[in-house]
């Protein structure tokens, strides 16, 4: 086996608590063999500009430039200028920094100038001097439509407007039908030594790239192992809507409901110790399971994490 | 004749001298009653926004809301994204204001739409609560550039940029040939009790709303006098380059000077007391001529002046 600092890792991630995840594998493994492929079914436009959420919180996490305490955006964030679209827009509920907006910006400017997504997001990580891949999922855009009884919701209205509240009767995937996955998004699956998908929600932050055709499919292809990590701790989301947006699908509300979305490409389940009563249940879908401590709230827990995953990266089922 | 209060005055304006003038106005004059077609050849795009600085500055002084210790932008700024546009562009010499991106998002936002520069610039002026008519000259693109010895440089590159120095050789209008003068622009000239050139720089700030098909025949025919106030005091600029932008154009920097660029259309001419030695020259040229403190360092002044004028304005020649 080689050393862990020579493995090439592949990650699917969604917003926060990938991040959290990734802050410390950046420092386990040599960042500039990881790649990471993101959701951006949250991107939305707020006023003319292209927001990619969960791209950002990636990209500033791996420049070390996320507010720790919230876990997105930029530290000492000031909002002067969304204060200043109030008088021109009737809704401005989206926190946009200052700092923040300058990405904003940059992205929109470049997008408009017919420059891919893709080769966005590179240009912005460069700029953050992040040696690690950041892909988007896609290059076309795929949007999340959540239908609660307040109506279907795009993303973020449902999520930050309406603070994941709201009983989930669907999830839609506006555009899938036509999406295709970024050029290297099923290339670095494959190529991958391991692949890792962090605690995300399954359904709005790892669903949408499982969405895009080829994904799948190279997850179950690839010779490397495929490694989850629950996102649910004690059968509940640490943070988010999973449990309501699980339920709402009729899947169960626990790591065994989790890891059935997964089951037909992974090889093992981190899951949290307080969840060791699933062992038995996830054993029995032909799953290694490893059972740690999986709340990361410092770094050192972060790289803890991703340390045990690294110990266990010859699970091939 | 009527009131003053029940003239409808329509002027010409650039950016910070022809505010300081229209501050005034609009305490002298009803100002839903006024009209202020304004210079859009300082135009430019950063960042992938559509900035309109004399716009901009015309709007903000309307709703009393300029910094007045600049003549432009809003007070109490700050500049977080700018700042933190310098990780992604080369140069961030243009100063945008974080509460000022937001007029500059919102314009840029309506024109991607697909929306005029006149309807986005009514939409801002209500957004400030701005009774005044603002039209841009023009819903065309047109820009000015300025030939040196450095090169052609446009306009914000040879004024911000460059603070206006270097040998002016040429002013070039980029867009004019096939640009058209806004909707409402030549009505506004026709319709008129009194039309006003308030002190803007002849060439730059000016010369660009002339250059317009029909405007220069719109000002000649109109019934109302048509009224300039010099911004050149004791032969000099208040503000900024008009002596070098005269002089490298081969016109004589003096009051006299710029008269003979109005020659055609204009009944009177608004000195400062210190240019009283141009009286004759400027009666020669058929002119009726107002000498009075033109230097408007506070709000009282403006208003003085505007009062000067409103008392002329029967001046038709």
């Amino acid at each position: 086996m080689p050393a862990a600092s020579d493995l090439n890792v592949t990650t699917l991630a969604g917003g926060v608590g990938a991040a959290r995840f990734l802050r410390g594998l950046a420092r386990v493994i040599d960042p500039a063999r990881l790649c990471v492929i993101v959701n951006t079914g949250d991107d939305e436009e707020f006023f003319g500009l292209h927001v990619s959420p969960d791209l950002d919180t990636i990209t500033y996490t791996l420049a070390g430039a996320i507010d720790q305490s919230k876990g997105w955006g930029l530290p000492e964030e000031t909002f002067r200028c969304l204060e200043a679209l109030d008088r021109y827009y009737p809704e401005t509920w989206f926190g946009l920094g200052d700092r923040d907006l300058a990405t904003h910006l940059f992205r929109t400017h470049l997008l408009r100038q017919g420059q891919s997504l893709s080769k966005v997001t590179a240009a912005i990580a460069r700029a953050w001097g992040v040696t690690a891949t950041v892909l988007p999922m896609s290059d076309d855009p795929v949007r999340t439509v959540v239908h609660t009884e307040m109506g279907a919701l795009p993303f973020q209205q449902y999520f930050v407007k309406g603070r994941g509240e709201g009983q989930v009767s669907k999830v839609e995937l506006c555009g899938i039908a036509t999406a295709s996955a970024a050029s290297g998004v099923c290339e670095a699956i494959r190529s991958a030594d391991l692949v890792i998908l962090p605690p995300s929600n399954p359904i709005v932050s790892i669903g949408p790239i499982l969405a895009l055709p080829g994904v799948r499919q190279a997850l179950r292809q690839t010779a490397a192992p495929v490694v989850a990590v629950s996102p649910l701790v004690a059968g509940k989301p640490v943070k988010g809507p999973a449990d309501r947006l699980l339920s709402g699908l009729g899947i169960e509300v626990s790591v065994t409901g989790v890891a059935g979305l997964y089951q037909d490409f992974l090889d093992a389940l981190v899951i949290d110790t307080q969840d060791e009563n699933q062992c038995t249940r996830l054993e029995q879908l032909g799953l290694t399971v490893i059972a740690t401590d999986t709340i990361m709230n410092d770094m050192e827990k972060s790289v803890a994490l991703a340390q045990v995953i690294m110990q266990h990266k010859h699970l091939k089922r």
